[in-house]
């Protein structure tokens, strides 16, 4: 990695933890520039544009995501191993002391709902191939026997999903010293239904 | 209800459908003056600050809830019937048209995660104290003899919010046409296996 490119992946580790607390609209040029000490120049040097960095921020935030949290999951044996994996990295991702905010990407998908354009584009379409890996995993888990045929794996997807959502909640907004288990019961009750 | 308190009430239906939209640090003076035709002065001396003015947002929103949503489902005579009736109209109230945006709450609920204060404990009681009144109605239907003796009342209330976030989350972000059907189908698991 060459220094601009470093510098640039410097910027952006900043600006992740700025959108998880701030939002994608709050991440301001003025706020990235105090935390990084750069000059509002030269960020925009580096991005071109507010939307441009809004942009690198989700591509980034994904691809921490991916790296982190999915890819080590996909590399389990089975289908109920992937998703037990991805659940509790999941709720780590969520829950990191390195992102104070929590996840960027359920911030933005909250700041975009209402907000047609590329950067909602590229979000919805992240979101709904998290959702799919999910229901892939569970597909696995019932070609494997372990889970039963006819199962409907987009229903499980969707409740799979609503428990990290509830844990967000309870975890990041409540402060609930529970949250991590009531998401953990959540997710045993969700298998031992699917099994 | 005197002319002064008409156009307060007035300005605020439209000061919770921006907040929907734009989250409450986007819901600036200025955009509130574009909508109501007002001037930004006149709006100050409605709510004589930026913070009075959000307050004033959050508590409005917890009112409509109540009255649409919580007040409604209470008076249905069992826990069951209560807990249905309160599912069902929250997840109105999160579609709702006039909303554009879905529910304020739970976009401040987001934003204010990690920002310490007034606004925040007041939102941090009211979710407590909602999460706690589907505990109650669970509890109710605990003594009635419809749910088991023994069942983990608070356990329930995580999961029956995060079906709501889940459903909030894949009708308003993702647009998904089956999310109602998810969550139905989720919550009659959820009594199920609480039957």
């Amino acid at each position: 990695m060459n220094k601009g490119a470093q510098t640039r992946a410097a910027i952006l580790d900043h600006a992740v933890a700025i959108a998880g607390v701030h939002g994608l609209a709050g991440m301001s040029i003025a706020r990235l520039a105090g935390v990084t000490g750069m000059s509002k120049s030269g960020l925009f040097g580096h991005f071109g544009s507010k939307a441009a960095l809004q942009r690198a921020v989700l591509e980034t935030a994904a691809e921490q995501l991916a790296r982190s949290v999915l890819g080590p999951a996909q590399r389990e044996p089975t289908g109920e191993a992937r998703l037990r994996s991805l659940f509790s990295r999941w709720l780590a991702w969520i829950d990191a002391d390195e992102r104070p905010g929590g996840c960027p990407l359920l911030f933005a998908s909250i700041e975009l709902a209402e907000r047609p354009g590329e950067l909602r584009d590229f979000l919805v379409d992240h979101q709904e191939i998290w959702i799919d890996r999910i229901r892939q995993m569970c597909q696995k888990a019932v070609a494997e026997g372990n889970f039963r045929e006819g199962l409907d794996t987009r229903q499980f997807a969707f409740e799979f999903h609503g428990i990290g959502l509830g844990f967000n909640f309870a975890r990041r907004f409540l402060a609930d010293s529970r949250a991590l288990t009531h998401a953990n019961t959540a997710l045993d009750r969700l298998i031992a239904a699917a099994s």
